[in-house]
């Protein structure tokens, strides 16, 4: 099979064997696949997030010297079924899948790994007890971006919101686009969103921002604090005398950045009390101010991934049209596109997701 | 009046003008006055603490060049009142406070300020509508703990612990002390603490603890997962089949150290979901790992101080017993040994609290 390669950090056309699935595995073709930003970190900085992953005991394990399919947000079509298989999808069903395969060897994961190719080849294997069949009608390249939005699904479930909570999205990327849609579809208003690229603001707004703010040019935290003012001051919890009013509600912001420094300035910015939720995924060292945290009482929600029923109802969401996804396919490419398609992904002004179709010629 | 002042890195004896009561405060004069590990800090560090508290929006402001009259946890006798005092507590009356007063310029700290001398002095000014009496028959000196035990208090309110959750508390100093207390108060079982001062595991189990680890011999971490295991297997929830056994009932974690590094060496040791509470007062830049945070889904909530509610429980919770505090008491000084005793106090095999009693000759 033909597949994009990731090999000594460059991306290269190859062609592999198929795989073959193995009893509870079916034998699937990639119909699309997105490209996410950890691809691209991992792509420059291969050893080192091998290396994290590993210190923070997380599942990612694979040797950067062999080959590498990567691409984890797919949708594909089941070809075979492996031995012993009950077939409840038949061959030629559409389906989606969280990117994992489970053995004796413990959780294992599709598109980070030696073994297991992802999305960026032809073929794959899958664990056909998490398959989940698209919907008739939901366009293939819709139910490929299940993935990317069900982390936006999951970081607003475990936020906790309350009906007061007013929430800041720092970073219009991939990521904070899924936080906002998520944050739509359970009906919170206003929702605050921030981005340095006006591109990534009209995004924002497509995807259900009230409020959208150029950090370049405007505080977020000043823009969030105009919007979270009751509506009703006599709902307002009185202030005490020292700290300027108007009273606002509580801040929940979420952190959709991942580089070094953006949890400080977080931390640093926001009002007394805020809870932050950090999504964004930075593999690097990082420092920040404890003082900062002690002084205002915050609160730091680390999240990852989804959990299996989150990323059934992100499908069906995307499916009943709950989440817009249309907008943030920007491209589509064969393999041979994937490397210039790495390179254009640098360009928030361009692009949000580019599809791999790996069938395209 | 005479006092130990705080004046270029030193503590020096000092004659001063006695501080005369403003509208709405009284005169009191300090009976006992315990010594904090932040009055430590503050003596050497003291631009530098001045400094990230302004960044961090506290509300800790003084000029390090003039004269600081430091002490923050103490009990007083009221002299006189202010102008216009409604006099509902006549002089003679030993009473706590919180250590602030609230004017038109806002919170000022009482023990961290220039205008607004400490307990490590004869006399203070107390805003009168703070005052808490102390209950008879409670000795002096333990009603000076009210302060330090109420961190303790707070710290493990904000932790909102559910029946499940077996706690570990990193640093058994006074805040970590005051953490078990809090923790014993509400029933939780078993607390596990750690400790690398044989003293301060000792100090540990008087105040609550059940299980207390040296970490220079053993993993606290790993002695928290045996203590942790259901003690009924049938109401452990099931494990993924990667994570090696027993499910242990969920994980928080005191942060009571208060210097780099430890947050981040607590966010790698502890497992899958597990909140932290920082409660130590780290008041330098610190440096973490995200990736330990996100693999792990890890929360952090940072704490700090008490509310007025949490501090008069805790004065009441000593009076009544339930707050054990004789044990913490470790020598007594007058002015002229304050700077002999924060000495002293960085031997942790020795001390717990000194109290200042600026009476004494």
């Amino acid at each position: 099979m033909r597949a994009a390669v990731m090999r000594d950090h460059r991306l290269v056309v190859e062609d592999l064997d198929a795989p073959e699935p193995r009893a509870g595995e079916v034998l699937a073709k990639t119909l699309a696949c997105g490209i996410c930003g950890s691809d691209l970190h991992a792509l420059q900085h291969t050893e080192r997030m091998v290396e994290s992953t590993k210190r923070a005991g997380g599942v990612f394990d694979l040797d950067p010297a062999k080959g590498v399919v990567m691409g984890h947000e797919f949708c594909a079509e089941i070809v075979d079924h492996g031995p012993g298989s009950p077939k409840t999808l038949a061959a030629g069903t559409r389906v989606c899948s969280m990117p994992i395969l489970v053995d004796a060897a413990g959780l294992q994961t599709v598109g980070y790994s030696n073994d297991h190719p992802g999305g960026y080849g032809e073929m794959m294997r899958l664990q056909e007890a998490l398959l989940l069949p698209v919907p008739n009608g939901l366009a293939t390249e819709h139910a490929a971006l299940t993935e990317p939005m069900a982390v936006g699904v999951h970081a607003v479930a475990k936020a906790r919101l309350d009906p007061e909570d007013v929430p800041l999205v720092v970073g219009c990327g991939p990521v904070g686009l899924a936080v906002i849609a998520a944050l739509k579809l359970r009906g919170v208003a206003p929702i605050v969103a921030a981005d340095y690229s006006a591109r990534r603001r009209d995004l924002a707004v497509a995807m259900g921002a009230d409020v959208v703010v150029d950090p370049g040019e405007d505080s977020p935290y000043t823009s969030w604090s105009e919007a979270a003012v009751y509506a009703d001051p006599s709902k307002a919890p009185p202030l005490p005398p020292w700290i300027p009013g108007p009273a606002t509600r509580p801040a929940v912001v979420f952190e959709c950045v991942g580089v070094p420094g953006v949890i400080e300035e977080i931390m640093q910015s926001v009002r007394q009390g805020a809870r932050i939720v950090v999504v964004g995924v930075c593999m690097e060292r990082d420092h920040f101010e404890p003082m900062f945290g002690i002084n205002k009482e915050l609160n730091l929600q680390f999240v990852l991934g989804y959990t299996p029923e989150e990323f059934s109802a992100t499908l069906h969401h995307i499916g009943e049209g709950e989440i817009p996804v249309e907008a943030l396919i920007t491209d589509r490419v064969g393999v041979e596109g994937v490397a210039s398609a790495f390179e254009a992904l640098a360009s928030p002004e361009r692009h949000a997701k580019i599809l791999v179709e790996p069938w395209r010629s």
